[in-house]
């Protein structure tokens, strides 16, 4: 039986013209982040599995994790996301690096999903990190460069908007204000972050099942969908609005809005998921009525270095998923038209394959790009060739041109045809290229 | 218990000066590769095992693949080499995709090595392949693109050798010429892959005991011995040195020659492990005396898009790794000095870091990375930081700068300081920047 074409289910094969695109959106990542100062580390993909047992999400160790024995027994995981791997790589040089440490990364993400779901299994999440600064500013650098790699891709500031929350201020209102205990207030912030996605009766049902009998009489629930519903930070109610946790979200706020961030808002209901944020937490959010969704987000995570035995090391971060950001990408219509990194198809009359090569090495030499067809066709079909890989030129060589020393070079996408040396085919390829990038 | 701060075993951290050092590499087999036409693909790390059951070597999928069954009952394997995938990927557009296609990619591998060996367990390795072209002139192009990596990087000719034979004339020599049946012809062919890696008698003694009693009297090992101690064709014995596979060998060998390749040489014991080769194979060897090992390598495999089910497509491609690469540019000293991205690192005077932004956010436009040390901590404390980082600018803003609009610049290599407005500082970094990539 002839076995299967099909990639793994849940997974992706890049073709050229799917891999053009992540290079794309790669490089935007890259220059933007490294615009800020942060330098490129990287981590193997299988982790040991204990590194995922101690402080992500449960759901995610359990249901998700791709975890398996090795041939020696030893218990191993696909990285489902990097924060531990990275906290793990900062707790082995604690006292080596020169903090603030600014790191960033672009690894493989694996989580088994139901196929069922039609979801992806695997992505390429861009991580960011700030290490050893616990004042606010390493908060707010950390959100503006969210801000500024939407607006690298062209994105202006009312196709999203950024979610902003307090964990600590979560904490307090659940656990000092509400008085829920320490079990409750968990149960009680996994309902939270869910809430978005069930009926509002689902939501105050389950919040109302989560209660003691007398936090119910006390009006627990109501106080709760009172906070819940504040828009901004003078719609809590007052006695709120002067602690110290909702202080902190007001001076980021001013002060991002003092930056032209306008579109920071507050959003007492983000939770953001995993259970090892311990301060602001933010979310950029799609504004697109056909997108209308997370795209990604981070926040505040200050305990998990100290997990490795280590002092610990204040931390901000976020993770920005690629299948995400291209979905957004493709619905605001902000991707650029790509092309193949060949910019020349070298086509040859007779067999001229061996003394075309020192024709076409010149070219090379000449920092362009040139692929050549050797496969003794008729000249009609290289030129079709050319044209189905989207390549811009074609250079023709025959034994004339070789003797003549000038050559045919055709724009495909004018139909234009000229005849030159080979220095002047390399500048007009070379012009043309950097003509087409600034489109 | 605190968590173990160590990577999986056998497999690298890359922290951000290892992960630049592979971007150096990763960069010029890019600029190589996408000179001579070739097109970037990727795929999921993950494959179905059945993928590695038809025509990988046998020891490979049964002793050292990472395989498992995920949460669905499906058998996967995390993929040990990138040829079957990307053979599965062709086969899949057979029809859609334009010949001659020439690919690349620099996938991530896994193997379970045994821990005792000490050898890594993972790599990364650039897979180059050029598909349907069934021509002498694509085996050509393959061994052209290998040389010219390897003198991208800076080695001359003298501190490597290619090594050239033809699988058709092993299968030639051992089937029709020594007359061994099948079985024999495979365990024969194992065996001299093997060679180099034993002391002579050995050989001898195992190549014996694969024999007939009939094919040792005939002199069988003794003649096998002879050809296998060719140097060039012309030690070949004479019957031999007509035959077809010979004669393409022999081609082969004097068009590289008019290339400049003279570092080609014909080597008969040459076998490339896996078995699904079809042709001509070669392998790039260190010539150094520290280093005089097999570097990389590859050859025409006709067989493999065809096992899925569609008509054949004629392929040669190479793979070549990133950690045996790694070594030959070590030990010939081909590594430059690597600097970190950041180029300018802003200390604060003071209470500055709300006014400091715009002056920071001026020079970024400008295209220079730039990191600002927001730890709040004595000048002379962020100086050192800058310096421990081998960032080569210190930018120094304080309250008398921002009200001035000149700002102290220090270059730490020459310890030369020089007040400036941010419109010059952005040039002098960024014209120092070209300076130092010319070095």
């Amino acid at each position: 039986m002839a076995l299967s074409t099909q990639p793994y289910k849940g997974a992706r094969d890049f073709y050229p013209e799917d891999k053009r695109l992540q290079k794309y959106i790669f490089g935007k990542l890259r220059e933007t982040v490294e615009r800020w100062g942060y330098e490129e580390y990287d981590a193997p993909i299988l982790e040991p599995l204990d590194l995922y047992l101690a402080k992500t999400g449960d759901e995610i160790v359990n249901e998700q994790t791709y975890a398996f024995e090795d041939r020696g027994g030893r218990k191993v995981a696909i990285r489902p996301e990097m924060t531990p791997t990275v906290s793990r790589m900062v707790a082995a040089r604690r006292q080596e690096l020169a903090y603030p440490l600014r790191w960033y990364s672009i690894p493989n993400l694996w989580r088994y999903e139901r196929p069922q779901h039609g979801r992806l299994r695997e992505h390429w999440q861009l991580n960011v990190d700030m290490f050893g600064v616990d004042r606010l500013e390493a908060d707010m650098e950390l959100i503006q460069i969210a801000d500024a790699i939407m607006r690298n891709f062209g994105a202006r500031r009312s196709m999203f908007k950024i979610r902003l929350n307090n964990r600590r201020f979560v904490d307090y209102v659940l656990q000092k204000v509400l008085q829920f205990d320490h079990v409750q207030s968990y149960s009680v912030a996994k309902l939270i972050d869910r809430m978005h996605k069930m009926e509002r009766d689902t939501f105050v049902t389950q919040l109302d099942a989560l209660c003691t009998p007398s936090q119910r009489e006390g009006g627990t629930v109501e106080r709760l969908l009172k906070i819940l519903s504040a828009q901004r930070i003078s719609s809590l109610p007052e006695e709120l609005q002067s602690h110290e946790t909702v202080r902190e979200l007001q001076v980021a706020l001013e002060r991002l809005h003092d930056l032209g961030l306008i579109h920071v808002e507050f959003d007492p209901t983000l939770m953001r998921g995993f259970d090892y944020y311990t301060g602001l937490v933010f979310e950029v959010f799609d504004t697109h009525p056909d997108n209308n969704r997370s795209l990604f987000g981070g926040g505040r995570y200050d305990g998990l270095v100290g997990l490795f035995g280590v002092e610990p090391v204040p931390t901000v971060g976020f993770g920005m998923g690629d299948v995400t950001l291209g979905d957004f990408l493709k619905v605001h219509e902000l991707l650029p038209t790509l092309h193949p990194e060949t910019r020349v198809y070298a086509a040859l009359i007779g067999n001229v394959a061996k003394d075309a090569q020192r024709v076409i090495q010149d070219l090379r030499k000449e920092g362009v790009n040139v692929a050549v067809d050797i496969s003794g066709r008729s000249i009609d079909k290289q030129f079709k060739t050319a044209d189905k890989k989207g390549i811009p030129y074609v250079l023709v060589i025959g034994e004339q041109e070789l003797s003549s020393e000038q050559f045919t070079l055709k724009d495909l996408r004018t139909g234009n045809e000229e005849k030159h040396s080979i220095e002047r085919i390399a500048t007009i390829v070379q012009d043309h290229r950097h003509a087409d990038d600034e489109l």
